[in-house]
């Protein structure tokens, strides 16, 4: 059964040309990646360095990209704030502009205030008054904060909910949620480590930051899958790994970026306080790339 | 040896009317305050709801303030956003301001990346970019983030860095800290638990969120400790204990507005995601009012 | 490709009647479980509440259990002690007995001292010195050490280390390890969550607390698997998250063992300080026996 | 007031051999610590490397300070296991020997089920079977597990639970703790770094690991204290310091054995998995040794 938004997108990082956004990178970017097979793009996710960027900033990166977008390709933003206010306000403003929706991690700030009776308020109220569709964001290893699977299930239940973007990479919490949730929720995977065995799951698709990488391979997993090959599928997953350690575990968005530079895509640096790109680290994520192939001409 | 900005700051809850800031409430809260011997103010401090309120709000709320503290009160503002540009940005719009110094956590979003490295680079460029002195802030119950006592010795180096906010209430920090960076530093507590044995150990004051409901409290530990009637400053010590940990700990923000509604102080409702206070802590908190005979009239 | 020990092992619950441990009752389990298509036995895992038994009372139960395994079911004994002397002495006892392999959770104790270094100088000085095959043992959730991917990696070329168990149950772990260890290295599941993404993506089986009350379905599990059966495989894998979830989260080793009681073996109490199950907890598991058509006639 | 047990302690290393205990190192050591101003010590401590030694070394180990300690004093042993049952068992193998206390540390190993009830269960259970006074001991940074203050409060009514050894070094769990508890409990801080603090907030001595190298300090903060020489106690808290932090944070057991080594005492190595000390860390504590005028002639 295909569901509306399935597919793989890509957490589309953020360029940036000196101190400033370069929205005519991000556009270029945008448009070679119009080319391949990914379903569509999140704007503003923790790899677009969404904390780092002014909501003035951050409303141009999302018209930047819904300029450009392809049609057909889905637009997903992210528009968490730590008030419930806040996050309503950001959201309702992509009101109207078409985007798919609204992905949104928890507040976090205070931490030992964050119980699932606050955690649930939050997101009914967000799901109650936000203009678009919400999907709900787990992502412990920033915020510090695992959602339940059993506050997602109950969540789920909301019209205006419309799926899970899962980061921590458990299948086990994935196992918990898949099948207890109506059959029009989107359970999108955040963790290149496990798409393959996540769609064998149950997955409808995943938001990936390696796909700014390697959006080729990373969207062959899925249509692999969807084809019944299976095999090719997770031989393409068993590929990805080294490289998707490296962006998002051993050298984060600078090492992203990086590889993105290396692919023909505008990577550019990061903004402060992420620090530059050693040598050593740049070595590796060259000799990953070389490895799989995707050396640009 | 005093030091310029020494003793006993009350870390400003932000009153809300419906939705909305009330700077005219928070207006009556420090003119009640600029009665008492405390030395000043924390505006826009994890005590103030800084992380849910706009640029907007947070602008109004410090010019409230510095339109009526009292002269000789200091104000001190928190200044920190997740990018060092962000971060420089909104310290410096209170550049002439008459603000004493900006309070700035460390970024915590990107936490795999908050390497040491990272985290100096990040406070040095600030300390170099701002026109106000800068006050680090070590709170990881919050930001889940620990500063190294080594790298808070390295920042006291740089001349615009003027002290320290230390939140997780260590005193083996402060005793790592305190004789190792130069004699103008300030050090401040910010546990409410451990004020008397962190001025005995050579803090120089507190930050203090229990203070809005306990100002004469907070602030009399400060004078009997300077005076050398050190058995009554430890004995209020311990009078505080209960009330800071119900305020801190079982009922955060919520319970520290009930007290201050107690006290006769405007606390009002915090902004969600932070809940209500239920009955059951309203109870417990009338109890600790009453104990400690501070029941308004 | 099949492996000599791959396969579904009960990692077995411990037998106490009274303050005392009961073989009888362990022989019973066991005799009941040689029916089954349980690769084999785990004895003295965690599960088996290793860390409160004594050396006499484990090597009793080890021997009891290798009195009446059927033949062609494998033992694995966990031999874990915090000194790499003791773990090899311990280890040792069982050299000779016929045990197919010893399994060894990493020191603990010293969790700050617990390096990369540290944990491969131990165990490589156990392979070296053990005289039955090692599985090393990845358990943070109660050790509080996580392994690192490319340390098991490291140790996977020792000749006498002959696998793994992984039970924080992430197939981002797997995806790391299972294509760069030699094709005889055994990468056993321990979370019940996920056995057939794991088997899927290439692990060789799985120990299993939840083995204990429900055998059967585990062991369907990786047979169907096995036959090329995925989607039966997968729908049993669904059907057990639901008890896996209770016996393991919700209500420990007291909650297996009250399942266990419902199904015909012989749970009894677990050994203090793991208190016993409440009423609540007994009827929450009832009512997923009698949904999963397991009650014991 | 003075109580019964109050004082400094060594936490004494546990002298190895090759690969065996030496219990003549370890009398030669406590004959010279007879001639200093400690109150006592305690053996089988987590600095003992209790947790590697087996039940027969560990007997021999308290029979051979039992032997050599001076009249007056007192011995503490470290008697925990994980299972209730056996550590009563433990305990009790040292009724009738003259210890003057047992320091029992939670079991640790099923955190998840380690619930304050759990807890309060297993320390009742011991204090009414234990033929000796118990102490409770909480060492987070070891065993994963942090005691709740009020929990301590309610152990402490029991008239066998005679106090607490505290090693997180936190002076808020001792402003909470120290004013609720009976008048003869005693409160012995863990942590080398607040010693004086934590005597001026009501403790009545310390158990301390960093004593094994500098005991005359350890015993001359409280010795000062007590004659109301607050000044020098406190400067010599700060000069203990940085040996403190280099032998409990950066360089563990191996590390304090090497600055016993340099004081005279008879330190050498730890028993593996604790890995040897680097040269760097000897060049180290060589330097601080020195600074505090410590090398032995």
């Amino acid at each position: 059964m295909s569901k509306p938004l399935e597919g793989i997108y890509v957490a589309l990082t953020t360029p940036f040309a000196g101190d400033d956004i370069s929205t005519a990178k991000l556009q270029d970017n945008v448009k070679k990646h119009n080319r391949t097979d990914l379903a569509g793009y999140l704007v503003l996710g923790s790899t677009g360095e969404c904390v780092s960027l002014t909501d003035g900033e951050s409303e141009k990166l999302v018209a930047a990209v819904m300029a450009v977008a392809a049609p057909g390709k889905k637009v997903f933003v992210g528009t968490a704030r730590e008030s419930t206010r806040g996050t309503v306000d950001f959201t309702n403003r992509f009101a109207g502009s078409g985007i798919a929706a609204a992905l949104v991690r928890p507040p976090s700030y205070f931490k030992a205030r964050m119980t699932r009776e606050a955690l649930r308020t939050h997101y009914l109220a967000l799901a109650d008054a936000a203009k678009v569709p919400i999907l709900v964001y787990n992502i412990p290893q920033n915020t510090g904060i695992t959602l339940d699977p059993q506050l997602v299930i109950e969540l789920a239940a909301h019209p205006n909910i419309a799926g899970l973007k899962e980061s921590s990479g458990s299948l086990a919490f994935l196992g918990e949620v898949v099948r207890e949730v109506p059959a029009d929720f989107h359970y999108f995977l955040g963790s290149g480590h496990v798409v393959y065995p996540g769609l064998e799951m149950g997955a409808c698709g995943a938001i990936l930051a390696v796909a700014n990488a390697a959006p080729e391979m990373c969207a062959k997993i899925f249509t692999l899958f969807k084809a019944g090959k299976k095999e090719e599928a997770r031989g393409l997953q068993f590929d990805l790994i080294p490289l998707n350690k490296m962006v998002m575990e051993s050298y984060g968005i600078s090492g992203l970026k990086y590889a993105q530079d290396l692919r023909g895509y505008y990577g550019g640096p990061a903004r402060p306080p992420l620090l530059p790109l050693e040598e050593k680290g740049k070595r590796e994520i060259e000799h990953q790339i070389e490895k799989l192939g995707l050396r640009a001409g």
